[in-house]
Order: C-alpha cells, then sequence, then structure tokens
C-alpha cells in the first residue's frame, strides 16, 4: 500500500485563532456549546480526518498562552466530551490531552479504557505534563515540579496505564451461562507496580478496549519530550516554521525510536498546520488580514505572555519595536525557543509577532490555494518533515469547511490522501499495529521455551 | 403541586443480582457494551424515571462486596458512559459516582461540570469515599485511611467543588464580538482554598452549568454519614428493609437538615427497593425463585465476604447453619451491621441470607404483584419512610421493564406519580431549588447594605 498522509484536526470550540470568536461565521458560545462539537466533529468525518484531537488544561489560561484566548477560559473535559460525540459519528478517532502529572493513572487508564469503548476502538490519549504554574496551584501545591521531575513521572505514568490497560487479555471472558463461568482467572492479571511515583495493585476493572490500547500520542519538543515520545509515542504533534527543523525532528524522533527497538514507522510525526486557504492566494491573504485586524492590542500582549511562560509582560511597550530577551523557565521550554525563532528570523516586531502566532499558537501558518498549501504538505511528507499534518483551522466552521472541500480533494487527486476509511479503528486508519497484551506475549514465549 | 414519588434506576449493564448475568433476558456482555446502556437508558426514560444512578468502585470486588458479582468486574467509568448516554436521551438524569479519596476537586469539578452541560442540565454526583482496601492499593497506599478521615476530606473536597462550580456568575459571559468584551472579568472569581486536605486557587476552566451545581447524592448510613448527606446532599441513598427503621432515618435526617438551616423537603430521602414483580404474587415467586437457582456456592460465600468488608470467608462452613459474628472494620461500617440484622431477624441460614441479599446486596427486596408492590411505596411515601425510592431491578432489562410496564401505571392512577416530565433539568424534576452563585448573593448583599 502507498504510505498515506494522517490527517488530525484540532478542533476547539471556540475557535484556535485568538480572535475566531469575533469572527462572523463562528458561534460566540461555541466553546460550551455540545451542538457545534457534534457539527465539527462531523465535518472532519466528511473530510476523513483520522482524529479530531483537543489539547487541554488545568487552569484557565487568562487572555493568552498555548490554550489560552478569551474564547478558552471556559469549555469541557476533553474525555467527557469526545464521550458524548462518540455515538454520534462512525469513524473519526478522538484524541484527548490528559495530564500525567495531576492524575493518578487508575483513573486516566479506566477513562480513556472507557472512550474506547464507547468508540469501538476510536481514543487516544495526548499524554501531557502540564507546564503551567497556574495549574500547580489547582493541585495543592505552591509551584510546580521541575520539568526533569515531571517527564520521570511522565515515563513512570504511561507505563503504570499501559499495564493497567493489559489486566484483561483479549479472550478473558467465557461468559457461559451454563457453567456459571464468567472469566478465565488466569487471564486476569495484577498490575503490581511499584516505581519512584506510583505503588498500584490493579487489576483494571475495565475489560481490554478495541485498540487493545488507545493510541498514545506526545508534543514533546525537548530533549526530555523527545526521549518520551520516541520511547512510547505512537504519534507525535510537533510545530516547525521551516521544513529543515522539520526533518532535524523526524530523523532524530526516528533514530531515537529505532535505537530503542522500535520499528520508526510506527512513531508517526505529524507537525501542526494552521491554513488560510482560497480559491486564489488573494482571496486566502484576504481571510487572514480578515481575522489578523480583529486581534485586540491587550490579547495580542496576552499572548505574548503566556508563551513564554509569564515571564514577559509588554504592557506598555512599544509594539512595533522588536522583542526583548526571554527568561528561561520551568514551564514550555521548547515554545519559549520556537516564539523566540520566528521573531528573529523574520525580523517581526511585537505587533507582527503576536499576528503571526495569534492563529496557531507558533505552529507553521500557510496561507494559499489549495495547490499551493497541497504543494507545501506534499514537499515536507515526501522529504522527512512528516507523515501527516494536525490541522489548525484558525476559525471554524468555515476554516475546518475550506480545508474540507478545497485541500482534501486536491490531496485526494495526487494520491496522498485515502478517498474512503481504511479501518474499523484509529490504530487501523492511522496503520498502527494492535499491541498484544503482554501476559498473552510472556504465556506465548514460556509455552515455546518448554 | 402534590408530592409526588421520585424515582431513580440503578441498571448496571451486568445486571444486579449476582446472578442475573446467567438469567435468559440479560445479555451476557451488557457490562461493557454501550448499546445495552443505550437501550436501559431508554427504557428508563420511557418510565419518566428522574435519574439513571451508576455505583462504582475502584478497584476489582472479585467476586462478591457490594459492588461486586462476576458479571461487574468490568464495566465503564460512569460520567463517560452517561456522557454518551446524554445525547441519546431527553429527560433522564444521569447519577455518576465519583470519589472524594482517590480524585482531586479540580478534576472531579470539571468532569461533572461538563456532564451537565452535554446534558442539558442532567448531571447528579453520587459522593463516595470508597471504602475498601483494595481501591488503596490502587492509589499508592497500603491500607486505606481512617473512616473519620475519609468524612473530613469528603466534606472538605464537596466544598471545594462547590466553590469551583460557582467560579463563574451565571452571567459572566458577555461575547460582544463589536467590542470584542468576551466575559466580564468582574464575574469570574477565584477559589482560594486553603483548608487540611486541599489548597486550590481555581477558578473552574468550565462555565456554570445549566443546574448551577450537578446534583448533590450520597449514601452514607454511618454518624459521619448522615452528618455529611444531612449537610450537603440533596438526594440520600439509603437501604431498609422495615418501614420502621427507614422512618427513624427518615426523620433523623430531616431532623439535622433542619439543624442545619437547610429546607429539609430540599433533602430527599430516596430507600433502595429490589422489586421482583409480577401480574400477580405466584408469578413474581417464580421470578424470585428463578433468579435463586442460579446463584453458584461459591458466589454466595463471596458475596457475604464482600459485604462484611472481606472479614468473613464462609469457605467450608456449613451453609446451612447460622451466620457466625462478625469483626469491626474501616470500610463498609453500616453494610455489616445491616446483614447482622437481616440474618437475625429473618432466622436466615447462610444460603437463605445470601439468597435474598443477591438481588441488592441488603436493599429491600420486594417480591409481589404491581399492586402489592405499589402498596409498600405508597405505605413508606405516605408515612415519613420515603421521598421516593432507587429502583434496583434484579435482571436487565426485563426486570425494568416489567417496573414500567406494570408498577408505573399503578402508581400514576393512584396519583403519586407523574404523567409527563415537568422541568428541563434533573433539579427540576426532583423539584429542588436553583443554587444561586455564591459571589452574586455576595454581591447582592453587599449592594443591599449599602
Amino acid at each position: 500500500m502507498t504510505r498515506k498522509i494522517r490527517l488530525g484536526a484540532f478542533l476547539p470550540g471556540g475557535g484556535q485563532h485568538i480572535a475566531a470568536w469575533r469572527h462572523p461565521d463562528q458561534p460566540v458560545d461555541g466553546a460550551t456549546s455540545l451542538e457545534f462539537h457534534v457539527a465539527l466533529a462531523q465535518e472532519a468525518e466528511r473530510g476523513l480526518f483520522d482524529a479530531y484531537f483537543l489539547a487541554d488544561g488545568l487552569a484557565i489560561a487568562f487572555g493568552g498562552g498555548i490554550e489560552g484566548g478569551n474564547a478558552k477560559v471556559a469549555g469541557f473535559e476533553p474525555v467527557t466530551l469526545f464521550a458524548a460525540l462518540a455515538p454520534l459519528t462512525k469513524h473519526l478517532g478522538f484524541i484527548a490531552t490528559a495530564s500525567t502529572t495531576y492524575e493518578e493513572p487508575y483513573n486516566l487508564a479506566r477513562k480513556f479504557a472507557s472512550l474506547d469503548l464507547i468508540s469501538g476502538g476510536r481514543a487516544g490519549w495526548n499524554v501531557v505534563t502540564t507546564a503551567t504554574e497556574s495549574a500547580a496551584r489547582n493541585f495543592n501545591l505552591d509551584q510546580q515540579h521541575p520539568h526533569a521531575w515531571r517527564y520521570r513521572r511522565a515515563a513512570e505514568h504511561v507505563d503504570v496505564v499501559g499495564k493497567l490497560w493489559d489486566s484483561f487479555e483479549d479472550d478473558a471472558f467465557i461468559r457461559d451461562k451454563e457453567t456459571g463461568v464468567f472469566f478465565d482467572t488466569e487471564k486476569v492479571h495484577f498490575t503490581d507496580h511499584q516505581g519512584e511515583h506510583f505503588k498500584v495493585k490493579g487489576p483494571l476493572n475495565v475489560s481490554r478496549s478495541p485498540q487493545g490500547h488507545p493510541v498514545i500520542v506526545q508534543a514533546g519538543q525537548s530533549e526530555d519530550g523527545r526521549g518520551l515520545a520516541a520511547a512510547t509515542a505512537e504519534v507525535i504533534f510537533t510545530a516547525h516554521q521551516r521544513l529543515d527543523t522539520a526533518q532535524e525532528f523526524y530523523r532524530d524522533i526516528k533514530a531515537r525510536a529505532r535505537g530503542l527497538g522500535r520499528n520508526p514507522d510506527h512513531v508517526l510525526v505529524m507537525p501542526g498546520v494552521s491554513p488560510f486557504v482560497g480559491r486564489t492566494e488573494a482571496e486566502a491573504r484576504e481571510k487572514y488580514e480578515r481575522l489578523t485586524d480583529l486581534i485586540l492590542e491587550e490579547d495580542g500582549i496576552a499572548l505574548i505572555k503566556g508563551l513564554t511562560g509569564g515571564t514577559l509582560d509588554l504592557t506598555g511597550a512599544d509594539l512595533d519595536g522588536p522583542l526583548p530577551p526571554l527568561d528561561p523557565t520551568e514551564g514550555m521550554k521548547s515554545r519559549q525557543v520556537l516564539i523566540r525563532q520566528i521573531a528573529d528570523e523574520n525580523g517581526f516586531t511585537i505587533r507582527q509577532l503576536y499576528q503571526w502566532i495569534a492563529s496557531a499558537r507558533g505552529h507553521f501558518t500557510i496561507v494559499g490555494s489549495a495547490e499551493q498549501i497541497a504543494d507545501t504538505l506534499q514537499e515536507w511528507f515526501e522529504n522527512e518533515g512528516a507523515d501527516g499534518f494536525n490541522i489548525l483551522p484558525p476559525w471554524l466552521p468555515t476554516g475546518l469547511s475550506d480545508f474540507v472541500d478545497l485541500v482534501v480533494p486536491e490531496l485526494q487527486r495526487r494520491g496522498l490522501f485515502r478517498t474512503e476509511y481504511e479501518g474499523r479503528t484509529l490504530r487501523e486508519n492511522l496503520g498502527l499495529p494492535f499491541p498484544e497484551n503482554r501476559w498473552a506475549v510472556e504465556r506465548r514465549s514460556t509455552h515455546a521455551a518448554e
């Protein structure tokens, strides 16, 4: 089978662009409207997207931040929302963000296994460590744990959750009404995990889900983040402005995965792309200007403050001057480096910087015709820059519909994208293998050795 | 308006009775089937039930226990499941159990507020402290915290969650596209909670939900449990075998609530009832015998072990002899007392005891015609025994359908039960008041004092 582009869609109900909610097409209460999220999911499914992706934070990012923006102060908890969308869709995957720092493995394993059961095998977990001081203060802390500590805990957390998901072997349930035997006790396993951060006896009280394990997704860009992603992630969300840095990341991740004994084809690298799509470049440019004009200065300043971990408050600064130096933090390290890079490489003023990042918070923004956008995606896909893309429509629902109506058919014409869903589960659509139950594997190898 | 009976329905997909899964009508994979739960929710809605109630544990209760039984080893996390059922129903409330001991207030407040938004105001939270050693071992502990400690934490937890649900006042969102003002910053409030167990800054990143607060439900029977329930619960689930003990409980709770300055009509006492309904008493008796015959001896022994906090293992005992003495535990104190009482008052052998409690784990089992069952419910309802009932059909779906087709019309004929839903939300259907936002109340009283 020819290799195809994978597509995820970031569809926060409040819109991605910081001023999206002011766009005439965007419902002003989209962030808290179930109906709007249902419509978005069905539109993404019409576009044959692999998955609906929702970011998440455990605090309000007032005004700015990677998940900030006024329309994002209040929304849904992602797993709860996706459970509601699952029965109203057939093929679309659902990748929900959840925190290894502020959730217990047992609770997290349960809700994702439940979502996987409810959706018939369409769940994915975007593993995050949650890098904001404001979140720490909602969970009994005065300040957040150091970056390295969070990543050690994350690695152990993912390990425990995986063990819990293997509590029942796939054929553990016998359910024989005659004999009264409901399950095979030899195929239900205690977890018996004991580590630096967790002590979990198990087993999980949810049966093994249709995908075996929900798909593991990550977005770490730092050294710690890359290490964790190469070791455990099946889909990696990443932010790049240029093909050369995307390639460096892509090759590094694939090499790390290979070094760890993993098949690099089972680690899909999917950069974020925020497309302004027009029938012509001029029309796309108009759409970009239209949204840009809706950004309030104070929102632009808050955005930069949030994206620099709260370190840079530009209130009162000359917005038509250059970006001042940044202090290092324990927060989103990689995001700060990227912001600096965007400003420096483009010679942006503060105003130009926030206008550019307002649509996708540092992800690659492309303004162009469907052909131009397809050209870029194809170039990255065919040259070790990407296995697919996470599309961040700047506003909704028309920003998504533009992509579905114009770019998807162009990618299909080029043979780069599916014309119908191939599989039943998210894992099958992404071309990822079914993870065998570790206890079944152990039994087989013990048996073979006898 | 005449006072009406409120009805909740306990509908675990695997069936309530320990042998339910062996009943010919019960789907053998019901516990993990979304379709079956959808059918149950729609059937409960046909019966005009106020709410679908799901118990929950954070460990497998192998073989026995209050939530035990083979068919219950693996199921769904309740909030995730209810989110999937909400868009497929219109009126039914959804009361999900969640633990104050093993969940953080911020996460718990979010998921219930999300469910309330998704369901258009039909969510309830059954507050539990989770009383099993096996759960403790899934959350980094070697043994569970003492009973009193759990209840202190529960009281503080409910307080914090309530504060978080008030983060946004009902009119906090302005969403004016013209001016760019999304919300009124004066109507968003930090929680600033600091107590023995929690330190939570807030605000919650979910808007205030349609009910203001999801309905608070509790089931504590011990001294600590009654205190917490009288102070915070709006619906109380309770287990009684006789009208006189039900009355003692009812009057005690109402008096405690009144003593705390609450309106006792806003604290609904709803005992559990497990009905075997026939067109005649003989037909009902047949249904009871049919299920009883399906209980395996080892499952009966495991049930008693679980219900006595794991203290009483009767393997090898004479099942036709009396129940030996029980040791006190830190677990389900009130449940042990009840088991002892059922055995003693009925002069039950061990076998007769487990046969009787197999259907509802100590809740009131009634075997009779629709008229006989309606007589009992009416007697309790009209004599300070109950404001309504939580119905635990012994097996599904026909155990539920029997109640909907036979008992509901009988209650309606007597003018004791609704003939259509009165309100839009669970709170409205239960006749419970909308909880005003504490900050709006404070503003009003400050304003009045000026």
